[in-house]
């Protein structure tokens, strides 16, 4: 196969696009890197448009099983040098490939919408994310909602988004296994879930101190938890601490003011769906 | 005061070129970036020598407070056009503001060897680093470690610079409460800190389940205990492991392999450190 060397390849150039918001959002395809990632979305139903090595990946014998998935799977294969797949992707210490996948027409990222009356069936352990600026943290909250079992995440129209590649890189092939949702009106999304007997807690500066497993089970019910985590900066919006059931926070007897919101995110959901499994 | 604008101002290429490690080194300088970087620095033992604004930056009433304690603490400040601003300081969203340090002659950020012999003194609450390499994650732990009330971080020779500003970023302002010390041989210092009476517990996906709180009583004394977290991909070397009195892993559920190292150290920290506070 040949090696493409300039940038100004049609398919390199659709690719390089990808990693703007607005190209993704009218093309409905991503991008995701590295072996891990690749090999989940293999292994899940979406569908892989084409997958991009650098020269030396490709010539290495540790991928020949990939090769072998795509000859099988008649998934595109594309080699490019490796300054160019450097041009291509934007990361330090990259693993040398990449793969475009097709959005699912019912993607997991699917809308929520208040008005959608969404079917909560058995998703009972839910997080939520309240305007999540960076997407190392979001694809991190991701991956750990996956590692503790959570059944959904959903996040608020000021997170950032779900498909930027940097999220995706951070997630570990997490996004391939825990469904997220999207929400445009969070307040009332809370209000159903209240209604459906979900509790729910938010992480907040002001919030109650959460010492220990105890605290969970003063919560009542505890088999069916919504965990709010805001913004890195500004924390939960008002509107949304207001319509949360109790507000938590965990004790920090050190200097720092605050924890990284996916340090955060990760202890809480240890405590409470570990509590619960 | 005059605006710099050009990238070839000795100034502005002298702060440009800490950006490397080999100058920070050569230099004996690092830089930290925004503002509660910044405020802590200055309520610290360290010393500043230069603050860089962006224009705008300089220009806002809300830094009026900081311009004016750079005159009183006579330090250095210069402004630079936004471009030269973002020139400089590669970081997405920069805050517009950047300060150049000096490294204290007797930093907290010194060199453990065996050798030295070092006085723990009441340091009984120790993270232990090995090969850990994204900066992010390093600063996270620092930050986690100050939230959490830990006495000192040691990192082995295989981490990413603790000066690396990524790493010092993610810190927030950390790195002036809590010691950082960097080991050049973890094995004979994990014998010494087992010498003192101090348990050993790393972090391993080999390990027993790190259940509840009950396990850290199973540790015998939890006053004094340091707990090793290893590197994203690899995890602990075996030697390492070896050395441990006990391999530790958190629960996962779900589907997830592993869990973040920032996020992973963060939990065991909350329960360890916690537990007793």
């Amino acid at each position: 196969m040949e090696t493409i060397i300039s940038p100004s390849n049609k398919t390199v150039k659709h690719i390089k696009s990808l990693y703007q918001k607005k190209n993704r959002d009218s093309y409905r395809e991503i991008i995701i890197e590295g072996l891990k990632n690749i090999n989940e979305a293999i292994s899940s139903e979406w569908k892989i448009e084409t997958i991009v090595f650098s020269e030396t990946v490709y010539r290495s014998e540790d991928f020949d099983f990939l090769k072998n998935s795509c000859v099988l799977k008649k998934i595109k294969t594309i080699i490019v040098s490796e300054k160019l797949f450097n041009d291509i992707c934007d990361t330090e210490n990259s693993q040398g490939i990449l793969a475009v996948l097709k959005i699912p027409d019912k993607s997991s990222f699917g809308a929520v919408t208040a008005d959608d009356g969404f079917d909560l069936g058995n998703h009972r352990k839910i997080v939520i994310l309240d305007s999540l600026q960076d997407p190392g943290n979001m694809g991190t909250v991701i991956r750990t909602a996956d590692a503790f079992g959570a059944d959904m995440v959903i996040v608020s129209e000021g997170c950032v988004d779900v498909y930027n590649p940097k999220t995706l890189r951070a997630a570990m092939g997490s996004i391939f296994h825990v469904p997220v949702y999207k929400s445009y009106d969070i307040e009332k999304l809370i209000g159903e879930l209240k209604g459906l007997g979900i509790k729910i807690l938010a992480a907040h500066l002001n919030g109650e101190n959460f010492e220990d497993k105890d605290f969970i089970g003063n919560v009542g019910d505890t088999s069916s938890i919504a965990v709010i985590i805001g913004n890195e900066a500004n924390g939960i919006r008002d509107s949304i601490a207001a319509a949360a059931d109790r507000l938590i926070k965990i004790p920090m007897p050190g200097k720092a003011e605050s924890l990284n919101a996916s340090v955060a995110a990760g202890i809480l959901m240890y405590e409470i769906f570990l509590s619960k499994t």
